[in-house]
């Protein structure tokens, strides 16, 4: 069944931060919608290339050498293997897109690690 | 090299419709954007899901015993095997996410049929 989803919509339904929720896979990849705010874990995918993509607010993308800054519209994408820290100072949504298989955390598994599901 | 990707300015990169640019790689899949106005060609992928993305105007969608309306922040996942249409009557700029191989008119090479490319 094709259906359009709404970004707005389905970001309405949560309000919980860190924890992805799905709303869409093609590809064997997901569409995650997330709503970030304050600092997360420094953590890297071993095999997932993960997409981030400011659908509202200031996205701070620490790396192990600089760091990003991502507005409203703006995206980047950070290949397996790279270290990355997300930060918002102020609460920020953002749409990903990775493999089904990501773990939110990557390799550091701990008490930031949550299952997404779909919403 | 991990870099910030403007989604207005890379659209404002080229005015041609129906010319998908890749702005993106990740897990063997591009993101792409394009303009389009007009009809476009009956068309499925065989082994391509296909995700649209409204960025700006409005995307009609033709299904075989429907369509859909697909507005600003709105999307829809087109499995592969599903025949589409996709139609704009005002210009309408879309992002899209979809497997590196995906030819734009699918099994219908043509005319229509473009090779995307990196902007």
């Amino acid at each position: 069944m094709v259906d359009v989803v709404s970004i707005a919509e389905k970001f309405s339904l949560f309000q919980e931060h860190w924890q992805p929720r799905i709303i869409g896979e093609l590809n064997g990849q997901h569409v995650k919608l997330a709503r970030l705010k304050g600092e997360f874990v420094w953590h890297q995918h071993e095999e997932e290339d993960e997409l981030f993509l400011v659908i509202k607010g200031q996205l701070k993308m620490k790396l192990e050498n600089r760091e990003l800054i991502l507005n409203e519209g703006e995206m980047c994408i950070i290949p397996r293997g790279v270290l990355h820290l997300p930060v918002a100072d102020e609460e920020v949504q953002v749409l990903l897109f990775e493999p089904k298989a990501t773990v939110n955390t990557g390799t550091e598994e701990g008490d930031r690690t949550v299952q997404a599901r779909w919403i």
